[in-house]
């Protein structure tokens, strides 16, 4: 078993002395967040499957190396990895193995840099099953599951993300030949960003514009083989590679890919929807909306994570600064824990609440999407688009809530957090990522915001809402007069919802106000765009706000661990509205004279976390080999790690670098 | 010479036409910005010089290297920097060359990752200028400046920053040899960080607890040798090694250093101002102050080097926010510029304005700065206090807001921005180390909050303000009926003194509050620090805002540039203004209705400077080969470069990578 907690592990005073004034148990957080005990041993146990096997363990820190070296390495661990899970599998195991390897914990503990294999299981896999007919499935489905080939998802290209309608990429039918011929025909419509791309995978889903009989169609999927399974060459008309170094993930081998005159089997188009027959004649998809469904899990999976690097970068700085000690509260007194300054609590412990936040809506989302999806399967697709919005602004604002949280932690350990051995550095780069992939930020505030000017259409005529912009409702009938004000989550909420009422009614105002005067709706659109990704903002903070307030009610868990959780969710609460006071000076029943007393709350709630905090990051039960942290580890010995982490530089091998006999000495010696 | 603007060079088309509706020369910014015609022409040659020059290029870009390369290139490629840097300086050359190359600009285009040499020209050589005696100068600054010897500065120790008086290495004098005995007594006593310490510097200045007679007597600088000079192995007794990978600047060769008693001649002990006598007789410094003036200093060089950075993202993503088409404005028209999107705006043109915010203050700190150097020879200690206060939380302020302003920039860029040749993620490693080194930010704010508190004392009193505290005069003198409010930078600066001054005020009344109610004056602090720490920040924007405003009108330039430099100093007080609303509505004259018309001015401002937005970068002249970026270069050829950059990757130059054999293709195969 991997254990944090052996016996004969020597922790560091400071941070024992904090376990010892811990108030509840983490265990019982633990199990919380596990779903229960039972689960929690499941974990434990395959954590240790994996983490024990010396060959998925780095023998020179992957920093050390370099780019090509990053990425041999991560092949060589990916496929031991992948082994392993289908061994697992093939005993029985459940598909939480692909989940679990996949993420962001024990996934992100093996293949530190990024997994080159991702995009096989994330999207080439689902995507045969989601737009695949049944024959096409069973030809594909048994080599991908097995292994016989490996696949990635190929559609944004150098010149197009975000709008996809945009692609270059073309796929024209030949009826002669019964083959589609794929054409790169600009710079910019190379392939680019596909995770296992550059030199891994050999099959792809393409996407590429569909023309047949002088007719283009749009975007459709085709399944096209990139490289010999033999000998592994590119195929003809293939050009591929991949794109470089990045800020982070560099094993993930990201790639481009252009053709020049590929030719695939008709049979290759995927065509569960749209469908090309023998002669060329084009079958429409019956509905668009079903790859909604893809993008939305994808997007809840994306706040799952965002919660598990948050509480990572949290319990790193936590730790650390309970162990760190600097400066002086009291002339002639001992340097104090860090975490005893209220600035640094100010830094840590908002982000402690956000690990909560983050995971308690995800939770929210995830039934949301079950429910609404079982709808659909009904035919209903009523809660679609709400639920679509709340996906987008949810994505956005819970990515971009991340990486800053990431690197307030990280600057809050100073110098030290600027270490790659104190794993900030990567889990920001891992965090902030988040940011662009999957929709980027501005671009889903937006979709939001066109889904709330609607719904404030609806409010104004008096139309039935559904559940989370019901608030609108309020805003409508003029709820003007101030109401008495305390400070309550009852209170906070209704605040968050009114600050959220307030810009969705302002941005539809201002969108009116520039249409009547004559501006075209697409125009007074852009001329609004600052103000409505602010709406769907705060339309999102509410929604934040009250389901974590919510789930915390409805825990079934003791009273000490639910006082804890309350804090945190009330800090939570007062931090976001203090950061944005202007709103909610604008828009709310909060007033001048209760700012003093908001801040004095955040004060209070401060000071109370304080003696819990360890016990808190503890109860996450982040094993030190997934934290991978000279600063975090859960024996606190910050500087006996840091002294270990350095002996591993290779320049350290030597007394004397190669460079000094190459470049200095004749340099120094020169002059004399 | 070096030119952007060659004649033969093909523009991207949208780029060209973005320069033709430019309306003002950017030939006249570069002028203003360097000087003077003939200081941009000193500059051009003297980049010219090294930038052309074969051996100061990469062959491999250094992210495909090992860490280990990284350091033998950087060793490589300065010691050929600074070669032809002496040879310029004997031929008559000023000392702004040092400045150039190692400044952010030319220095970091050299040595992208950093400089091992840093901290010889920056700290080993003026602090054996600033702390030695007349001998010792005569023996030691023959040697450093020459380069017989390389030096770095040890302070900083593993258990050690901010608080230096908590710095644990020892030199314990020892009469009867005359030597002070150097020791590390703890693990957290190891020095750790220093620049050049790794594996490159033989000598350091290191700073210890000097112990004589049985007496601690406190920190002092003593020089040791540590390597030899001829084999370059470490001495007797010398521990040392790097300490590793970092977020960015991996070729600065950082590195830790132990003691084990090392002895050292009393002659080392560097005694302009405390002196160890024969016999070990202490005898003291007759001022400490004398040592603020390197600290301000290096926080003005601070201030002008995040100017530089923050111009070369926005250069980076304006250029390319041109460039690039996405999406669309209207259904059926083509992809639009991504920079007509108000929301771009919104990104992008802030940090703009922030470029010339940050270089306006660095220049009237560095006129300050001066004054108060010439008042100080001339025994004048009374404007000190004051340099010091805006020094740190100048520092503080822009050093953060210069790190944010780089992720929004590149964020604005989309994935493109994620890769390191867009040269975004390194130019964020260097801005975001800024806002620790030279002092923590938070340490820095409440540096300037104790000097606030004490100014506001001193206006209570009704005593004569400094200049850039005069402001509290007013919130003392009780102006507390709202003023008409209108748009402009008069009233706006009056509200930045007015929130400054609210949240003075505030925090010093909490201070009292406190202590009047039992609580001891350093609990008191702490409990109201987070107050503290953004009172100064309030300060710090009022000053800055202030001083940009001032410096536009007083410039003499064509009214063309000078519109554009007013715009641009408007849309930074507006959108800080926005950005902080809560704090204006409380404690300004701005009141709630004015907060829409203000995000009306923040628009119009943002759609008079989009025109412009590339002749403003233009004007930073920053040449392509300093600039670095595929996304960035003055032709606007984004996806051309791209391609360039990748045809680079040591992985793309086999069309079969080693792994497939070794690895991947056991693994495909396995399941057959």
């Amino acid at each position: 078993m991997v254990l944090n907690k052996t016996e004969n592990v020597k922790c560091n005073e400071d941070i024992e002395r904090e376990r010892k004034k811990c108030s509840f148990d983490p265990l019982e957080l633990t199990h919380l967040l596990d779903g229960s005990p039972e689960k929690t041993r499941e974990r434990k146990e395959r954590e240790h499957y994996f983490l024990s096997d010396p060959e998925l363990r780095d023998t020179i820190p992957q920093d050390y190396l370099s780019h090509k070296e990053k990425y041999e390495e991560a092949v060589r661990k990916a496929c031991i990895l992948f082994r392993k899970v289908t061994q697992l599998r093939d005993k029985g195991g459940d598909l939480e193995i692909f989940r679990q390897t996949l993420s962001g914990m024990l996934g992100s503990a093996i293949l530190k840099d990024g997994n080159p294999f991702t995009l096989h299981y994330v999207m080439f896999l689902p995507t045969i099953v989601g737009q695949g007919t049944v024959e096409q499935q069973a030809e594909w489905m048994g080599k991908a599951w097995n292994c016989d080939i490996i696949g990635t998802y190929a559609q944004t290209e150098l010149g197009h993300g975000t709008f996809i309608r945009g692609l270059e990429t073309t796929a024209h039918y030949d009826p002669r030949t019964q083959e589609f011929i794929l054409n790169s025909p600009t710079l910019t419509s190379y392939k680019w960003w596909p995770g296992g791309l550059g030199q891994t995978a050999n099959y792809a889903v393409v996407v590429a514009q569909l023309h047949t009989k002088g007719v283009c169609h749009g975007i459709n999927p085709f399944i096209v083989q990139l490289r010999d399974e033999e000998t592994h060459k590119p195929l003809p008309g293939i050009k591929i590679g991949e794109i470089g170094t990045k800020l982070g993930m560099n094993a993930t081998n990201n790639g481009y890919l252009g053709f020049e005159n590929v030719r695939i089997p008709r049979e290759h188009m995927l065509m569960k929807n749209a469908q090309v027959l023998e002669d060329g004649t084009y079958v429409k998809s019956p509905s668009d909306k079903l790859t909604y469904g893809t993008m939305m899990f994808v997007r809840v999976i994306i706040l799952q994570d965002m919660a598990g690097y948050l509480s990572k970068a949290s319990t790193i700085a936590i730790r650390y600064s309970a162990v760190r000690r600097q400066s002086e509260l009291k002339p002639g007194e001992p340097e104090p824990q860090i975490m005893d300054y209220l600035t640094q609590q100010y830094k840590l412990f908002p982000n402690l609440a956000a690990c909560f936040a983050l995971r308690f809506n995800a939770i929210w989302l995830w039934n949301m999407y079950n429910n609404v999806t079982a709808e659909l399967e009904d035919g209903d697709l009523d809660r679609l688009p709400e639920l679509h919005a709340l996906s987008c602004c949810l994505k956005a604002v819970c990515t971009a809530d991340a990486a800053q949280g990431v690197e307030i932690c990280r600057l809050s350990c100073g110098g030290h957090g600027y270490m790659t051995c104190s794993s900030m550095p990567s889990i920001y780069g891992l965090v902030t990522a988040a940011c662009t992939y999957e929709g980027e930020n501005t671009v889903m505030l937006l979709q939001t915001a066109r889904y709330l000017m609607k719904a404030w259409q609806q409010a104004v005529g008096g139309m039935a809402m559904t559940p989370t912009v019901a608030y609108l409702k309020l805003a409508v009938s003029g709820n003007n007069n101030p109401q008495y004000w305390e400070n309550s989550t009852v209170c906070i909420i209704r605040a968050y919802q009114q600050v959220a009422a307030g810009k969705i009614k302002m941005c539809a105002e201002n969108m009116d106000r520039r249409i009547r005067g004559g501006i075209s709706p697409e125009d007074a659109w852009n001329m609004t765009s600052i103000e409505l990704a602010q709406c769907a903002e705060a339309h999102a903070r509410a929604i934040i706000v009250d389901k974590f307030v919510e789930s915390v009610v409805e825990l079934n868990v003791s009273s000490a661990l639910k006082t804890v959780l309350r804090q945190l969710s009330e800090l939570y609460a007062v931090y976001w509205l203090l950061q944005k006071s202007g709103d909610f000076l604008m828009y709310s029943d909060v007033s001048a004279r209760d700012i003093p007393s908001l801040q004095n709350w955040l004060e209070v709630l401060l000071s109370q976390i304080r003696p819990n905090a360890v016990g808190v990051v503890d109860g996450f039960d982040i094993c030190d080999e997934i934290l991978s942290s000279a600063l975090g580890s859960y024996d606190g010995r910050v500087y006996e790690r840091l002294f270990e982490e350095v002996s591993k530089s290779p320049l350290n091998k030597q007394s004397v670098n190669v460079s000094f006999q190459k470049y200095l000495k004749p340099f120094l010696k020169a002059s004399l």
